[in-house]
């Protein structure tokens, strides 16, 4: 008998609902403030920047507030349903070659439309953006994972889309680019020259990285400047991190079919909405007293925002065009440093990471970029799946925890969440090589 | 309720035994033969190329004559079980796009360990290579799926691994070659220095784009020049065929789980044992009169060795360097045009398709290289999965079978294998967008 090593769900065990992680727990989450009044904006005037519904998730009006779960609308769903559930798998190639008696599970977000986690959150903001009657979504991308989702998924709802990369990504990973263009979206190196930010920047250094914190106010400053048109985030938002929950409600499920129950949960943090959307479920029953899962949100050595940031209001942007939200930062005005892991290059972590993070719910790590290819590397050779670069930052401490546990005599059951697929980032790992 | 749109199978359903097909049709498969003999070699003097055991599969030695299964070693069922059994997915978003009424399912080949079917029969050849003691396996690649699929395999099974690369490929697709080596093979681009074939074609043109026969012949040069090495072989084996049957075993019981019998069964050939092994199970039964399956295999309109090539015994390799074997070829000496689906670049098909082919058990089509991009961007923006530039070419006789189908009212189920990813084919994918 082969043991097995993969643990599917069927389709009618994909959730109905997202778990509106906001409601059900004892800490309220910040609202966005605007930056002059110092007061949450209206959601009519937050949804001159977001589609209405997003605004309205933002600032939590109505069943934002209050609603336990929230049911997907079924245009959604039905898009979801090509691609989730998705599989958790359980690394025995890894266990072996670490020699580690334990049990490590990660969950394939790999496997999405795109190659990771972003869809979950860019196809439910598509639907909104359309059903607002919009015409383009714009926004900010890092290594392209959140541009190639939100292409994708504007395509699927008959949306136009304007993509700002950041510079560094943008010359790294050249085909993330031409991925984008094959769903039909426009795509801009940024610092670009479509808007005063990008100007003024290209201006003071014309070969400037870039970062995410740049890219997105330029796409605010896009978004003003073009009709019915809004902006989508891939991760600052919490309307982003409660789309992600699926990940977390299909785990729930696949841990009742692997029988072990997780004593460690990790994920890598740049904004931070794979990993909440991961443990979600488990953070909320361990606030509630029902389990002592150890979450680790896992991030850059080289952007140690929760490692060594302050938990103030800040802007989402470089430029300071969003509203201020409470969260983890480095500054917005900190840029990142060329690091190949674009999705990690962003000075903030979401306000429902920061919030959980600031009560004491989960620990925080860093990995410096060579622990991380490293990593990345031992997975390839002993599982044949070539993980992204800020997932590689996952199974470092992954590794670490193996180690740790084995030199303790103790066995924990690891789980992490596998954010997305290397394919689209091997000019990274060449590179990485060759330094 | 969501329809459905995936369906799994439990590792308790991994085949554990490999369809032998030549034992379970009337056809007799001819034997490769030695060039100056006209007979067949012992399975000593092959032995001397292929690992011994895939030498006695080549000959139909012992049980390969007359087992109509051949059990799967534990070692390569382990391998197969981090990732097998794949899914089957229904195309819905491309039905939709087509407006068809009829079913569209795909068996997902391009989840597997470095993205393409390769490895279901890689894995079995390092394998059985490191049972004979060996220190290496060398090989020639085209698009670099299946040289992926070695360099993994061989570290699986702690084997060096060396591979000859078609140059155009080479060029067009430079991260396949760095996955390679992350799996710590060594890649030449091929025509390369390394071989006196390939010299003496780089003394004609310095720019020569290669091809998967030149490719083979440079590794067999290369495995008489190093001790304790032997030729690994992606498709051109019956060896290869038979360890690919693992799909096709699947599909079987995925279509009882689908309830929709299937009318057509597509694939793209190269050598032809993606095809071969997803059909394998059905074809069997069509020649036993248990079913009416249209089987279509489709080739490249600028190779069209099925459609145009004669069935006549023919070196596998361009300098003539391997046994002959029966199959419709253009000739050993035809280098296909630098066409982007680098896979499809031979001059062959493997001799089980050409066999079953010639007896008119299967229906052979081309496709150019135009209409297979724009079946693949289709497919992309209505699935969100980018196919390999081979696998498009599937994915447009899917297209043209459902046009064909409404044309004529009638509603049919296709069934086609998705063999390969397409992530790391962009470059291609960017320059057909181009020309």
């Amino acid at each position: 008998m082969t043991a097995k090593t993969i643990y599917n769900l069927d389709t009618d065990a994909l959730p109905s609902a997202w778990l509106n992680i906001a409601a059900q727990i004892p800490y309220e989450l910040p609202l966005p403030i605007d930056a002059v009044t110092g007061e949450p904006p209206s959601v009519e005037s937050l949804a001159k920047l977001y589609p209405s519904e997003c605004a309205r998730i933002e600032l939590l009006v109505g069943e934002y507030k209050t609603a336990p779960r929230i049911a997907i609308p079924t245009a959604v769903l039905a898009e979801y349903a090509k691609y989730r559930p998705t599989p958790l798998y359980r690394a025995r190639g890894l266990e072996n070659a670490l020699g580690y008696a334990g049990a490590i599970y990660f969950k394939r977000e790999d496997f999405n439309p795109s190659g990771s986690h972003k869809p979950n959150t860019s196809l439910a903001q598509a639907y909104y953006g359309k059903a607002d009657g919009l015409s383009r979504l714009v926004t900010d991308t890092g290594a392209g994972q959140w541009g190639t989702a939100l292409a994708y998924s504007c395509r699927r709802f008959d949306l136009d889309c304007s993509i700002f990369m950041t510079r560094k990504s943008y010359t790294d990973k050249p085909y993330r680019s031409t991925m984008m263009r094959l769903c039909g979206a426009e795509v801009f190196p940024s610092p670009s020259d479509r808007t005063k930010t990008g100007r003024d920047l290209l201006a003071e250094d014309p070969h400037h990285a870039g970062s995410l914190g740049i890219g997105m106010a330029e796409a605010v400053e896009y978004v003003n400047s073009v009709s019915n048109t809004r902006l989508a985030l891939g991760c600052m938002s919490y309307y982003a991190a409660l789309h992600q929950t699926v990940i977390g409600l299909e785990v729930e499920d696949q841990v009742k079919l692997t029988g072990d129950v997780p004593d460690i949960m990790i994920g890598c943090v740049g904004g931070g909405t794979n990993f909440i959307g991961f443990v979600a479920p488990f953070i909320i029953d361990r606030i509630n007293g029902h389990n002592n899962i150890d979450f680790v949100a896992v991030e850059s050595a080289s952007i140690p925002v929760l490692t060594d940031g302050e938990y103030r209001y800040d802007f989402a942007d470089y430029a300071g065009f969003t509203p201020k939200v409470k969260m983890y930062t480095l500054g917005h005005d900190f840029v990142p440093p060329p690091i190949h892991s674009g999705g990690l290059r962003y000075h903030g972590k979401s306000p429902i990471l920061s919030l959980l993070y600031h009560h004491g719910q989960l620990r925080a790590t860093s990995v410096q970029q060579e622990e991380a290819f490293a990593a990345g590397r031992l997975f390839l050779e002993h599982e044949g799946i070539l993980p992204a670069p800020e997932t590689n930052h996952a199974i470092a401490q992954v590794i670490r925890e193996v180690k740790r546990s084995m030199a303790e005599g103790v066995v924990r059951n690891i789980y992490f969440c596998f954010s997305g697929t290397g394919y689209l980032d091997l000019k990274s790992y060449a590179d990485a090589a060759a330094s």
